[in-house]
């Protein structure tokens, strides 16, 4: 990702979710800055700001304490994540749960759920209804997908409404409002944010493929980890591996563990193949979605940001 | 409690929060429906409520939707809890952790949080901002109370921060947020501030006190719950029972079970009339805060809640 034109202001994103943190209970402080400062990729806050910039948008830091709260909301449902899948690593460091148990994991993602709160509360009403819709959304994703992994089975409709959900929500709101910031029209906040939902979508199904192909080292954390929680793109169904974009063609492999002899099959079944297309029909979606905006830096920006999405390795 | 003043404001915000709750994914809809609708005794939106009429509020409607944000945080913290305090009773019913589980208590806390979100973002800056401080308080006032049991020990002056933090907090933003929607002056809200907070303060007190004398059926819980967790006024630290208010005369008693034996300690070394003592005082200073509020009869209704949290015995 080519950070030049947001540097500045994420920067400022990194600077306001730090000092948002602090309290006088030590212990919230340090495991909330464990997590936020672990070296995410920081993708929501960025496509905040190159909305912002894209509709015109002049001061970057009039953005910085709403894409501070993106940010943060998206680390505070990792740390709870991390409770539920009873992760140890997270970004190749030891997770909150791993580090401080569950109770205190279970108070960080509480306590960084109301420092959004907090961040968001001076932008007026209009833009806390967007942000409580994708909180409410990603926590609605975030249950649809237990529910199924629990019932150990999940359609393809299923699937694409928990990445919805969980996923796109956010990197919608994001986009949606930091084009209304910027003063953007009607027309080019919806377009900003219909490309940021598609491409959310694609990232999500992204991710869930590397959880099968990934590099654990580029990850920072062990692949295979979310298919063996039923979570993901694929999910287990007794010996059966179903990728639910498309069904996966059955094929014989010779793997001991039951997970293990699953990401063989899905990745020679041609499963990963079929995702990767999907991805990338959602990424020409987002693409498509960018004809209303204007020539500018920051558009090209997020035309280039579609390619980075399918190809990234972490 | 005489709720005649705000009955049908109160029955307004049990439809709110079952109205808000509502999800296209059910298990959320049916956990959170299941302890919100548990007989909760509506303490915070009855005092926001007050508020709101003791300074001339013309239209309890208009504090409707606040009343309910308040609820639901309250709620969705004892949704949280019961999954760190293992508890398996709440109100009389299952707790949603026991019935639900983990995961599912988890995102159903983390989805009443959401909720609160939408359901406060019409009403601006200014009640955000209270109402984020408050829910950022309340977790760190829980998480000091972890942090305490988890060393064994707590002092007095941590005690009356963590009562502050955890329950005194919501209360006076209640009735902070009451009075402003009613349009009081700055002198009556935050005289009524100034009430709810110390209100709270004797509430928890009372709770803590309760936890030890308490009867189980009035209850709907176990009594000696807190106690056995490390929480609440008194603390276990190895066979001494610690009154935190005030250092416990030593007794000799005849129990096997350390906490029984901890509980008759409590009760018969004057150290429960000592907390008791110590709440009366808090209430009498609830009751002086009132003082700047003109006679009307919400004003009465909110100086007898002061002795009702007195004598509460559940």
């Amino acid at each position: 990702m080519d950070f030049t034109l947001t540097q500045a202001g994420l920067e400022a994103v990194e600077e306001a979710l730090v000092a948002a943190i602090d309290s006088e209970v030590p212990l919230l402080n340090d495991a909330s800055r464990h997590i936020l400062t672990s070296g995410g990729k920081h993708l929501r806050p960025h496509i905040a700001m190159l909305a912002y910039l894209a509709v015109g948008g002049e001061d970057l830091m009039e953005a910085v304490p709403m894409a501070a709260a993106v940010e943060m909301v998206h680390t505070a449902t990792l740390v709870h994540d991390d409770i539920n899948d009873h992760s140890l690593l997270r970004r190749g460091r030891p997770s909150v749960h791993a580090r401080w148990g569950r109770t205190f994991a279970l108070l960080t993602g509480d306590y960084m759920f109301a420092k959004v709160y907090q961040l968001m509360a001076p932008f007026g009403a209009d833009y806390n209804v967007i942000m409580a819709n994708a909180c409410t959304q990603l926590v609605e994703g975030e249950t649809l997908q237990a529910v199924s992994a629990k019932a150990g089975e999940i359609d393809r409709g299923t699937y694409k409404r928990i990445v919805a959900l969980k996923t796109a929500s956010l990197f919608e709101a994001s986009a949606r409002m930091g084009a209304l910031i910027g003063g953007g029209t009607p027309s080019e906040v919806n377009a900003l944010a219909n490309y940021a939902y598609n491409l959310g979508i694609a990232f999500q199904v992204v991710d869930d493929i590397l959880d099968v192909v990934g590099d654990p080292v580029a990850l920072g954390k062990p692949v295979g980890a979310d298919l063996s929680q039923g979570r993901g793109a694929f999910i287990a169904q007794g010996e059966r591996a179903i990728l639910t974009l498309q069904p996966a063609v059955e094929v014989a492999v010779e793997e001991d563990d039951p997970i293990q002899r699953m990401m063989a099959k899905l990745r020679t079944s041609g499963a990963i193949e079929m995702a990767q297309h999907q991805a990338a029909e959602m990424v020409e979606r987002a693409r498509r979605a960018l004809e209303p905006i204007g020539p500018s830096p920051a558009r090209d920006e997020l035309e280039a940001l579609t390619n980075l999405v399918l190809e990234r390795d972490r």
